[in-house]
């Protein structure tokens, strides 16, 4: 008999009824690479043909990157209780370089598993944890480095290709792969992603393939400025909020928008059994921020912290598949005064969590003394760390200040410890950022991380419009994208107001989406124009069908279309 | 007995009680100029304290610039049926040089005046038009390069600077001046914005006045790049949608939330009654497209308009008190062709009817052979030009190409020919274009057009977003504003697919506001960080009230807040 309550096998039946549905008008492909289990899926839009006085004019079908998982393919059923099927355990097997544990090497990981209070909570279907084996190392920059191409690497060339060259070689996309040249400042984005290419990438440390061993279900996927402009979004539930369900609503609905990963920013009292359920239902890589939890572990008495603790922490979350770690290791005793005179002193959770230790202890940060052992234990599962901006700027007034550049320095120098333990690495960045300064921020972090990508919350362009901050964000991230920024952290209505809901979420993400795209489409990176001119020709030719299934958003477009009877006249500009 | 519907009389109470309320926590203040009637109103946002251990601390008055009008002020008592109270009536009797007619001198608003069967809608208190005096020109363009500066200049001098001296001398503000450096991309943007320097833009044609003597209501403003960016907005009823009440309500909602010029576009049968209702209660400048009404009288057969018709209806416009004339004059004959091989052909309505009019007859534009004649209409009522660009790109697809940039130097000729009449020219611009392009569109617009200003729809940086077409056009909006645009047309999100409402009218102004503000931020317009300060100030404080009335939209700031309980963990960012 399920020990699941039944308020969340219900729930499992409903998402999955709501979120399984394709999108209208598309249907999910899969592109299969050098084997047969390497099979990349994409979207295909399919359209109408044009009726022309000389009869019908075919409208070929336009693919786009999906990251909606099997949620979205009709082949799949898919049941939460279960998890998703496995995308790479074949491969990590394959490599033979890992071993699986008698269960959890974590003493917390061990005390909730042996728990029968949590029975009723507990994802059903646990896996023992993998790891590494003794003395080996089993991050995609090591295999990167070696010269080995594996196969996430040749999934994320095909994925970020889009069947670009296919297209070029078919008349009937001749017009449409018209695009404007770009401006990339810097990046290197060729014609044609090969595998090889993105293997040189990973091994220079320009991006990242968040992928751990322990999280097989993901469909790999690559962040890097030679690469589309990816986003991340955040759950989480609290105390006062949502539980289990909600979350891994949540999580579904983020990936059906065009969520590229997510961070589970959960606090409360069973962050370990959601953040199991959100993985094993995750095809996009998870993120977490590990102190918050080793933080509700000391009854969030950030004094009590101890490496001890934090280290159990990060091995109880590798051993459930965390893809990237936010670890505030930056945050230097001798940077807290830097931040005395600021309007808004330390805004990041994290940030103002290790200050208060240090100032506490008077001593440096642990996450900095103890940053080799972290890199040991990262790279036993395959974890990329996204060094955390502890120091960011929380309001215009504090943007590009002291505390905040000698924290980045201090990643840069991070970064090359990192990478001496082959463990991949990303940046994480501000914040809020008046529009003529955000430039700035990206040169300084490519020039003092050397070039691992970088990974921006935002920027907010200005601090006057709670309740529009996914748009004062929004145009930051479309700029910062611009520059050469990998990742745009998404931004909802609620920001500085409260907790998101679903509707909160999909209306960052899809802002977050124009932004990510209008950052690609200004690098110029090949192809993205298509999917602009084709829906470009559906609405000048009055295919109201296919310009709704063009959009990020059919569902809302459909709707606004609807709700009013538009006229010729009012669809023009 | 009043011939008006009894429903608009119970909408016009309604209106009233709803958007005279005064903004939360805010009053109205009136800085008094060189004379007694010369009272230029704003915001001032007041400040709770704040508690240290010390006891408490005060935080002074915020001032904001404010286009509500007198709805938003406790001591008037605003009635829509009457009007709003005139400002600049004894200003321009002073000067002399106008005379009042006896009626309407164009045909149309003659018959309008005298055909019983529009008693039940017409406004009651039409005052009798105004002209120029035979031979004289009564432009604000034409008294500045006379040397003259007038209450106009004055007041928006005022307006502008926000009283930015007197708080650069008040210690409580030293803290909160704090300012990033601007980049201003050759802007020439003073510290302090006297008269004579508006004056002095004026004359340059660098910056417009929109002020036609027939709208007395309005309180004046400037449109420059030396100047605040501001915003248009766009009402317009339509003969599916919505009747007179309606966009009476969309004005002074637009005007509440911070449209600083207002375009009517309205079609239908009652377009002349519904603008009078318009104008009358209007504290903002109102535009219009003449053609769009022009076609109405012809039954929307292009080919059968002509000069003569066209030429009656400006100056029905113009003598109801029209601001400025979107003029399609830069649609050439020969630059027709050049848009055949785009992706999305001629989507500016106004272009349209002129293209087909043009190939109709295959004779030149007759808004550009006339356009001498119009100057003398213009000049009459100071009208402003808004230059037309009918060859917008409706698609990224056809972005800066050859049709877009040669009607653009059209513009720049016809600029030169307006300013020989001494009236007054803006510039507009696209429309669709990618982040990487929008720069180009300033830098030919202010060389092309000798630095008038340059009043742009968006642009949308990305097509694939409809619904989302306020942030895709807003992150372009923040960019071209940033680099030298004077104006920014709103987009609401049901651009493309229907007519919004008063909602999505709320979005498209308050998305707008974000970036004309994020545009001054960045060109580093002396004083405009003081309200982000002051309410990162406040948020760092959790001073909520004061966080939410200091922002753009209070309302949504307090709901959203109350939605959820939000935890300090939240509100961090």
């Amino acid at each position: 008999m399920s020990a699941i309550p039944h308020s969340l096998v219900q729930k499992t039946a409903r998402v999955s009824e709501e979120v399984t549905r394709p999108f209208p008008g598309s249907r999910k492909i899969h592109v299969t690479g050098s084997r047969p289990d390497l099979r990349v899926p994409m979207r295909e839009v399919i359209q109408a043909p044009t009726r022309t006085a000389a009869g019908e004019e075919e409208n070929p079908p336009i693919p786009v990157y999906d990251t909606s998982g099997p949620y979205t393919d009709p082949e799949v059923r898919v049941d939460l209780m279960q998890g998703l099927p496995s995308v790479r355990s074949a491969w990590i097997q394959e490599r033979g370089d890992t071993e699986v544990l008698d269960g959890p090497s974590s003493r917390y990981g061990r005390d909730r598993a042996a728990d029968p209070q949590l029975a009723h909570l507990r994802f059903e279907h646990i896996r023992a944890p993998r790891r590494a084996r003794a003395g080996a190392n089993i991050t995609q920059m090591h295999y990167a480095r070696r010269g080995i191409v594996t196969p996430e690497m040749e999934y994320v060339a095909i994925r970020e290709n889009g069947r670009l060259q296919e297209l070029r070689e078919d008349p009937r996309y001749a017009a449409l792969l018209r695009q404007h040249p770009g401006e990339a400042f810097g990046a290197r984005i060729p014609e044609v992603i090969t595998p090889e290419f993105v293997r040189d990438e990973v091994a220079a440390g320009r991006a990242v393939i968040p992928a751990n061993i322990n999280h097989p279900e993901l469909e790999p996927m690559i962040i890097g400025r030679n690469f589309r402009v990816k986003i991340n979004t955040n759950i989480g539930n609290s105390s006062v909020s949502s539980g289990i369900e909600e979350e891994v609503e949540k999580l579904v609905w983020s990936c059906r928008w065009g969520g590229d990963t997510l961070m589970d920013l959960s606090t409360g009292k069973h962050i370990h059994e959601t953040r199991e359920w959100v993985i094993r239902n995750s095809p996009v890589p998870i993120g977490t921020v590990p102190i918050y939890q080793a933080l509700e572990k000391v009854d969030g008495k950030a004094e009590e912290l101890t490496w001890e603790l934090f280290r159990d922490t990060l091995i109880e979350q590798a051993e459930q598949g965390v893809d990237y770690f936010t670890i505030h290791a930056g945050v230097l005793l001798r940077y807290v005064p830097l931040t005395a005179r600021r309007l808004t002193g330390i805004v990041s959770r994290g940030g103002s969590i290790l200050a208060k230790w240090c100032l506490a202890h008077h001593r440096e940060n642990f996450l900095y003394t103890h940053f080799e052992e972290i890199c040991e234990i990262m790279k036993a599962y395959d974890v990329a760390f996204s060094l955390g901006d502890g120091l960011r700027p929380g309001s215009l007034a504090d943007a590009n200040d002291a505390a905040q550049f000698a924290e980045l320095e201090t990643l840069g120098e991070l970064t090359k410890i990192a990478w001496r333990h082959d463990v991949q690495v990303m940046i994480e960045g501000p914040g809020h950022i008046p529009l003529q300064r955000v430039k700035e921020n990206v040169d300084k972090e490519l020039e003092d991380c050397f070039e691992a990508p970088f990974y921006t919350l935002g920027p907010l362009v200005t601090d006057i419009a709670p309740a529009y901050d996914h748009i004062t964000s929004g145009i930051g991230a479309a700029n910062i994208g611009w520059y050469g920024t990998a990742m745009l952290c998404y931004v909802t209505p609620k920001e500085h107001l409260g907790l998101p809901d679903k509707e909160d979420v999909r209306d960052g993400i899809i802002t977050y989406r124009i932004a990510a795209h209008a950052a690609d489409l200004a690098k110029g990176f090949p192809g993205v124009q298509l999917q602009d001119n084709a829906l470009s020709k559906a609405r000048f030719e009055f295919r109201w069908e296919d310009q709704f299934n063009l959009s990020l958003d059919p569902e809302r477009a459909r709707s606004f279309h609807d709700e009013t009877l538009p006229q010729q006249a009012h669809k023009v500009a």
